[in-house]
């Protein structure tokens, strides 16, 4: 899968002259929507279907600092994936080395706020997640 | 009534070492709601008795930088008040200077979207308002 | 010229659903950026050849709300541009429709921060916004 | 010490009408910047000194939500500092109710971007920050 790719504004750089730490959650956000997209299943679809997947914590650990226009590849994988948690996690590259690398966690839940279990409440969506796995790809 | 005071925080700097120009839209909205507040009418009571009032237009000139750590002070006035238009105008000083000035342009909903003349309904607030125009007070 | 498009991210809507007004302003800055490289002017090649142009001035009407994962297309116009003032006008769109109008205002300094004037400091590119502006083209 | 406040603004939540997840790593520095001058090391004086501590990472996991108009007390700890590391942890409620919890992690420069000891660089730092340990409070 292509990974996707976020060209730093120059609103998301600080006083430092570099991109600000924590926008790199939000790039993280950008990948994560664009891989659920790329797998067939956006987030009107998932919505549609009724499954909510809030953000229950995220880690960034940064290795090298980026600025203003330089584009940041971002590639998503599956880290972890049971019943009721998924792990992603992004490695996040400039011209093929590494800026930063990130995961973010998620529940499940129905649009009533009620935890579910993917595997029973959504098996497709469980199946195809799997596949992401390293060991599975 | 004291103005509202923004200290700007370092992810709201960019590049250049000062503010970021559009982070001004947001101290404008911050000195809104806490206007709002102190002339009684908050977002939680407006939105108890089913008025809404969307930003329809914005405008901000920048006057002088700013940058980490400063304390901005923002006084809203009502610049113009009337059934289906409201103009707020922010004056932003740092340390008694200007350095910036916006306004903000609403109009007036019922939660169903419907526009509906602030005169007719709601009353008190339209008459609060017209109380804090440049003239009358 | 093909207009910029930005996909209104998650992290971009609020509580009433929609784009976050402060986040068009983001977006002309956006399409500023890509207009000034497509005629030629990228940042870092005016930042080598010396020249800033701050913001001085924006403004924004909003005509209709925009959501997640919308594509707005943005296209940049030179509405003025004199020596020492430059006002460039931002028509955004959804599948045809504007959904809102902007302008920014900017000045033009040397890297002291003196102002100077486009037209005798940097010819070139005083000559091609002229080519940029409704009337010319 | 007093935890410090951060009242949730309109623009920092989102579609799902609560905080956007990633305000929260802004929150924690916003709480970084204000723990730091409380000890008697703000960032200007930290800057006068010639000590640069940039982020290295972050993490954040989410409780419960929060949103528009709440305060969120974010108390700051050290939850490790030797000479060339240090983690901040942040413990954030809302009327005494854990939302989040997170930590920080940082590395020590000096203004020329080499790694320093804090320990040798800037002792007096380094023994303040020591004092704010859980196991030394």
């Amino acid at each position: 899968m292509e990974p996707y790719i976020h060209k730093v504004h120059y609103y998301e750089t600080d006083k430092m002259q570099i991109t600000h730490h924590s926008n790199y959650i939000r790039f993280m956000e950008e990948a994560r929507v664009d891989f659920l997209e790329k797998v067939g299943y956006g987030f009107d679809r998932m919505e549609a279907d009724g499954l909510v997947s809030p953000v229950v914590g995220v880690t960034c650990d940064y290795k090298k600092t980026t600025t203003f226009a330089q584009e940041i590849a971002i590639a998503v994988s599956v880290l972890r994936c049971s019943s009721f948690k998924l792990v992603l996690g992004y490695t996040m590259t400039v011209e093929g080395k590494v800026v930063a690398n990130g995961t973010s966690s998620h529940c499940f839940m129905d649009t009533n706020g009620k935890f579910v279990s993917l595997e029973t409440f959504y098996p497709e969506l469980y199946k195809t997640l799997l596949t992401y796995m390293p060991e599975n790809k």
